[in-house]
């Protein structure tokens, strides 16, 4: 090593600032050294100790001779400054803490190069570019515009969506709701009467909610109403055949806000893993990279109907443990989104025994309950029971997992997605643990009170012999049956399309074919700086105005294309569009 | 420098480990670059450059002599472990690296010593102790428990939550709300007819919210319904006589939601400063927490009712510069919370100033807007446009001001906290920036579109001559005039308060008076390890039930003491409880 003139300039935070210069012509020493202070530099408890930090610097510096020779500067206080040779790719915090550069994006202070790298890192294709594009072609044709397009409606099968399709929401939920919001309609009794159509059911549960929240424009404690959250414990002890702690449920707002609750107080490092399936609802990716932690990707089965293969969940963790990943928890999506697949208990078994012996977290997505079209569905709460009563815990492994389930009123038959209510149970977590879930979620105060009362209808809906239970019961396997039905009808349409496998429709609002392209259609992907599989799904939109999520956006095996469309819209007119495209995609590219 | 025996193991990330041991007998040396090391491991992106990372530290290892001399050894695929001597400190994000404690907690993968240490930092006493301490006696009160506490009833004054106290909600928004809610309603056009008391507007107000939305039960667009956001640009721009533009409103749920948006975007690293009030609404400081970014307090002017001094903001700022903290952001609430305070142009215009000069992004939390009891209230935006078009903007500094101003459905006159809604205005900002934050949102799907209803209900009100604006009107003033007077109680009791000082009410829903305790009662606060100020508070809570919130919530100046209270409970009693309850502690402790 020779000692050239080649610098490396690296200020210390501080109320004085050094300049540790290493001159040396071996760049990657140069370069990994420079990053090594930066990424102490970018942490704020080695700040505090800069006085150590720069007399140990010092100390190295003078005990190194000739090949690699840091010199320090007393710079006094001058703004800090940081100029690194082309080699040198700092870490993203790193790259912050570089003087921002206002030359670029127009004088800005924020600009897409200083703001917080894991929000550009974090990717979410379900409303990604595909959806704002279909959006602009219903603005289109709202406009009367869109006469020279090929497609004379837009159908968005993207997104988990009901009730922006045709599904009508259930009216004794929609009842209540209304009375719960005007309780003055709760005073006069003229409800019930002139032809209204509310029964004295409907009252009776608007004036017991309103009991427990007083009213819903007032906060509610931070984890829910508490009769409320004592309702979902009825509901899963009715549905386990196991008692539930209401103290043990948080209410939040979608499963998406008890997903960030959860995600927030596990990822403690970027060093912290979460298990996480592949294909997978981009919440936890998208999730994982805002908490800068690391997603550690299993495969699902897809020719075993996407079931989860606890083999390779397995070889996944401990691949990950190798490379020193600290893996915590496992994300299991079930029913499966984006797959449509639904799990046996068999599979909850195994998974909760991988747990048990790896000390993971658990954290069931079981927002689709009840979307099951064939068998039953199993919580894993009940299975962990089931087990922990069982011959398999004679050394008591199971008496200890932590499970964090979550359900929503999104999905199912209530689809009340843009009420945003959602609950998690939290079974086997240490209570100091708890106890600061409770202070992140009180943080934003509470979830919504409304989405909190439709959270209690859904898991006490009208019972038999109540008097809207007639009109419940039909509205809700309507419901049911129409999504069945339209989930047979395009996976029928799939396996008659050249290219096309799926799997079998088992629950959820999804399938998530496989698609083959030619060789010709990859090549055309491929110039247009596209993958193929958004490439298609591209072209779909622009010909037939259905918008459907590319695999690349839900992961994928290496090689492989998919898509993932609901089959929430009505009718089946839009299914013969899809068919109509492929045949021409593909004669296309032949 | 001499070597001994002593070592610091680390060991590196990735297929292999290896274990650079640094032996020498210098402790500060050794435990500076261990933590390096550490620091540097606990970045995810070196870790892909293991290989220049290992080599580079080789060449280091073989290029000093003696003094300091690093040694290798390959492990393999071994467990990775940590020994460090005692004397190093390592940073959150290392302490997270070693193998999981499992003697602590019993047996838990979670525990509070191994989850995100950055949840655990983050504090919000507004829902803490005091609030968990004050349900306890609610609720001991209603199961008929409390005959021997010394009161009958308990007092929320710890959070602006107006319905949950006497606000009855306005008749025009729960009206409205009820008939999204129950469409059904519509169709029959009963509802106008017996006396439930819906007037015409009511009515087609809901239709043209529902056009909009559809449902109430499906996700809107991520940023927010088109048409209420364009109805917020309208009154945004019959507020403050300047365009608005609906693409640059955020409708979110509630401005908690906002603020943790926009600060996700904006910190970028643990190096990233922003200027926060002091006292301050804590969702600003548990937020930065949360997000590993500095809180850069700069103190508000007691004696001047509160209001920002720019001078200190500006020492703040250059003190925290000097340290090398990346500030870009400020900070201002208006009218204060907790201070009450309401601020005039002149304090704006000169915030706006340093802004403009130093290049920082102006967060303007003004969720109190129309609770202005003094004066007028002035937007920063309004102040913005104004500097922009005048003199002062000769060198057109003010062009570029990144301005995000902040207003919700939960204070005001409308006071529907449970409902979440509020919205954002973002000016000036690079829409690469608003992109990404466009996409953060998006991964939380929407926020309540009820809520949403509400903010357009709120900014779009019955105007004079329309059919509800009569009742709106009559419910609008009297809400305000009994908070105006229950504020002036409340000032006239403290300032009867022996040593309780008390700034003029001027806006928002607190009062945050300054309290000179006797000696003997800080010695009694010492000896219960408690702050004077949370002692005073206890004591305050469990001889009248009233909770209210310690100034250590809020910040105060070094010394000081305060307490927040709300003046939203009915009545005077109360008032009276806490002049009694003074009187007897003062005489305590005399």
């Amino acid at each position: 090593m020779r000692v050239t003139g080649s610098k490396a300039k690296v200020l210390l935070i501080g109320k004085t600032n050094y300049t540790p210069t290493f001159t040396c012509d071996n760049t990657s020493v140069r370069s990994d050294l420079a990053a090594l202070v930066h990424d102490a530099l970018a942490n704020r408890k080695l700040v505090t100790r800069k006085n150590h930090l720069h007399q140990s610097l010092q100390n190295i510096a003078s005990s190194i001779s000739g090949p690699v020779a840091p010199s320090f500067q007393q710079l006094g206080a001058l703004p800090r400054s940081l100029n690194l040779p082309s080699t040198v790719v700092p870490s993203p915090a790193a790259m912050s803490m570089q003087k921002r550069d206002f030359s670029q994006s127009s004088n800005k202070s924020l600009n897409i190069n200083n703001i917080n790298p894991h929000v550009k890192e974090a990717k979410y294709a379900v409303r990604g570019e595909l959806a704002i594009k279909s959006e602009q072609y219903r603005a289109q044709l709202a406009k009367g515009e869109g006469k020279d397009l090929p497609f004379d409606s837009v159908i968005s099968a993207n997104i988990g969506n009901p009730q922006q399709l045709d599904q009508k929401p259930i009216t004794f939920f929609r009842q209540v709701a209304s009375l719960v919001e005007n309780p003055q309609l709760l005073e006069h009794g003229e409800v019930l009467k002139n032809g209204l159509g509310y029964k004295s059911d409907v009252v009776e549960r608007a004036k017991a909610l309103l009991k427990d929240v007083k009213s819903v424009g007032a906060y509610s404690q931070s984890q829910g109403a508490p009769r409320i959250r004592q309702s979902v414990a009825d509901f899963i002890e009715r549905r386990d055949g196991f008692p539930a702690d209401p103290q043990n449920i948080y209410l939040c707002g979608g499963a998406s806000a008890g997903v960030n609750a959860l995600m927030s107080v596990i990822c403690a490092s970027p060093n912290t893993g979460v298990l996480v399936p592949i294909p997978q609802y981009p919440l936890y990716t998208a999730t994982l990279s805002l908490l800068n932690a690391q997603v550690v990707p299993y495969y699902l089965k897809e020719e075993d109907g996407w079931s989860t293969d606890v083999n390779d969940m397995r070889s996944a963790l401990k691949e990950a443990q190798n490379k020193g990943i600290d893996v915590r928890a496992v994300v299991v999506i079930n029913p499966g989104n984006p797959t449509g697949g639904s799990l046996e208990a068999q599979h909850i078994e195994s998974v909760l025994e991988l747990v048990a012996e790896e000390k993971l977290v658990m954290l069931a997505d079981e927002v689709y309950q009840t979307n099951v079209f064939e068998g039953e569905f199993q919580s894993f709460k009940k299975i962990l029971r089931q087990l922990q009563k069982g011959d398999k815990n004679k050394d008591g492994k199971f008496d200890n997992v932590e499970l964090a389930s979550l359900h929503s009123i999104s999905k199912g038959m209530v689809g009340e997605c843009g009420h945003r209510g959602g609950y998690y149970e939290m079974i086997g977590f240490d209570p100091e643990v708890v106890a600061q879930i409770y202070k992140f979620v009180s943080i934003m105060l509470c979830p919504p009170v409304v989405g909190q009362c439709l959270v209690e209808l859904m898991v006490n809906p009208p019972k038999e012999g109540e008097p809207s239970y007639p009109q419940y019961k039909e509205e809700y396997d309507t419901i049911f049956n129409n999504l069945k039905a339209r989930a047979h009808a395009l996976y029928n349409a799939f396996r008659e399309m050249e290219g096309v496998e799926c799997q079998y429709p088992q629950g959820s609002m999804y399938l998530y074919p496989t698609i083959k392209l030619p060789q010709k259609a990859i090549d055309a992907a491929k110039k247009e700086n596209k993958n193929p599989d958004d490439y298609y799904c591209l072209r779909l939109l622009d010909a037939t105005g259905i918008c459907i999520v590319p695999g690349s956006g839900f992961g994928q095996r290496e090689g492989s294309l998919h898509f993932r469309t609901t089959f929430l819209a009505p009718g089946t007119d839009w299914v013969s569009r899809i068919s109509d495209f492929h045949k021409s995609f593909m004669n296309e590219f032949k």
